[in-house]
């Protein structure tokens, strides 16, 4: 696939995603969606990468969804195989009838590499709810962010209704989503945002070293089970859910080559070089849910 | 139903809901319960409301439960029907086995409008679990906050082991309540119960300068949905759920006269008036939850 | 059980569990998971005990699992009734397929009385999820925390996925989990992991403090039902089920004799003397709860 809304590059084991329509604020499109979720299906195919990156191309990280169909630009009446009955009711099941943004943040979701987002400018509407799954957010002191959707009469989306009150908390979620303001750098770091603001010149710097960190340091495998055990606890009625799958991950990988690489580097106070890859020796128990389908 | 324990008054799009038993510390009465239930109906029925505001007359919030009647104050047996048998078993199964504090947060749960708590002075008990479902809390510096329920020699309830534990999170939610310790607005601001501490002067403007910035921004239709959604997905298990809702919520607000306003409004920079009603206009998958039953 | 691997005493109403390997830096074994979990049923069924202490003998709190083994200290092909088939598959089901981690998480999290980790010194690995289920931390500003299982090529365990993502939020749970990296008690505290980092001299006297506030003023039946009421509402889907957990707590506990003492207390401003033990008065509908079996 070729990308025309985003480019995808690759270096010392972190992909940085850039969002690539700089004349448009990297408006979020269809076509900006569909190549996200390929690049995604790279990171996760591509033993070389470690550590994924998000930002945006020009000033802005994405200012929301593209507007230029103006006051029809929410209106699926026009979609392929569109939703919209000819009478004129809804029909919720269609594939045309998901929500784009949620099918982003789905696949973000369902990612076996860890995700930084450097928000370096405005992140409005899916601008904002898009990071909401990546891992750990830094903002530029220019960043402005925004869950503007009640002040354009929709509601808010890429399943930040899951995502957001876990991330800053119920009533902090509340509050931005009812008032629908745009606030600073400032106002998502007090509010549990984003983990820190930094000068433009230092946001991709901070976020190559937190990548390099983890791609250094830690096994691939180990990484991409934790990413999925930490994200799906938090959906767990109890925690025997978790003895469960922590007993199947200790047990098969404490008989793995990278826990004897980890232990033996560790023990001669060395780098480990981990030798299992993410392509092919995740363990015979994952994944161990089942994905819920949409209807 | 004439209010004789609590007052209610709308004016510019905010309903007042104020406890009123100022010479009893506006200490908590099933009838007290009973007309806030029906002020929470006024309020979802009224599409002049558009946010709340709960506060307490003269130097309280609310003292908590009335104890007149001393150490029976919390004893069932001489309720109507009720739950205690003959031989001194309990019926839990009975209606009037249901802890009131619970009917009444159970209502502002399923609230249409953002509920904010200004809280002016102590707010013990009942009077600190009935705002854990409000959706922003403020206080005034003299305010005074204990879920005191231990040093009773009860538990904690209005279903707070739902909401606490989310609002400030479990380490805070069991510190709080294993002590039965009353703090100051201080700790309940550090501990994150709190958004701000304010003088008491203070208080009640800065309750409405937020209640305004919501009522002239959003569209209620859209901050009805937007409320129940993020309440709801605290609850979720998986993000796919929220995905559903949201499809449904953009599919459906995306063709309404709401959304032709508000992008109109934002392209032209200028206020919108958004047309849709709580009343008539709530989108014909809502709602999309099956109420549980009392058992 | 004589304790060869901690130290086990009551004071004041409070138990203190002393991890006791202090020349191992109380590296973690299954003899110290089996003498843990055997400390716990000793303060559930003393009704001496109102809160639990567990800190660590000598610099450190707990070094992590012991390393002796080397390479092989996670692998299972040696354990008894092995859950290694002799083909190599893992039989996941088998008793011995369980983390001992989570066996000693689990039962934390069972506990009828107040757990209080004061974290004197490096907590590594299990050292640190170990303390995830207990509900309030305190740290010693030596004190040095890692979720370092990447690092090993191993996974997290204990039932961290269920508890650390609830304790510090998720995106502060991944970044600890990705990197690996080892921390100072600052940032344990900037991470809401600890409620107080203290000097090591202010350590324990700060935790008796905090265990004697709740020991000598509120209710053991009432706290015992609030540590199992928070935790467990932490993983319900909704208010509803709490509220039927509440209802049945004040209307039993309503007419307690604990009830009677404490509002007498109250009104006559004297401290209380509760009569109700939680070995003989919990209440009927406990445990409210089925109790998930491991498969």
């Amino acid at each position: 696939m070729v990308y025309e809304e985003i480019s995808y590059t690759v270096a010392n084991h972190v992909a940085t995603i850039m969002l690539n329509r700089p004349d448009k604020l990297n408006a979020f499109t269809v076509r900006m969606m569909t190549e996200m979720i390929d690049a995604f299906d790279q990171v996760d195919a591509d033993d070389e990468v470690r550590v994924v990156i998000v930002t945006g191309a020009g000033r802005a990280f994405c200012a929301g969804a593209d507007l230029e169909s103006g006051t029809a630009s929410f209106d699926a009446a026009g979609l392929e195989d569109s939703p919209v009955r000819p009478d004129g009711s809804l029909d919720y099941s269609k594939a045309s009838a998901r929500d784009g943004g949620g099918l982003l943040t789905l696949r973000i979701y369902r990612c076996l590499k860890p995700v930084i987002a450097a928000i370096n400018g405005p992140a409005v509407g899916i601008g904002a709810t898009m990071t909401l799954p990546m891992d750990i957010r830094l903002a530029s002191d220019g960043a402005r962010i925004g869950f503007v959707f009640a002040r354009r009469g929709i509601v808010s989306e890429a399943a930040s209704s899951f995502f957001l009150p876990r991330v800053v908390g119920i009533s902090q979620a509340l509050e931005w989503c009812f008032s629908g303001r745009v606030f600073n750098a400032a106002e998502a770091r007090a509010g549990g945002l984003v983990k820190d603001v930094l000068s433009a010149e230092a946001l991709l710097p901070t976020a190559h070293a937190l990548a390099q960190e983890i791609a250094q340091n830690s096994a691939p495998v180990s990484v991409a089970l934790l990413r999925q055990m930490m994200w799906r606890g938090l959906g767990m009625a109890d925690p025997m859910e978790a003895h469960r799958i922590d007993s199947r991950g200790i047990l098969s990988r404490g008989r793995s080559k990278d826990v004897a690489e980890g232990v033996s580097a560790f023990l001669e106070k060395r780098q480990p070089a981990f030798p299992d890859k993410v392509s092919a020796d995740m363990p015979d128990y994952f994944p161990w849910w089942e994905e819920p389908e949409y209807h």
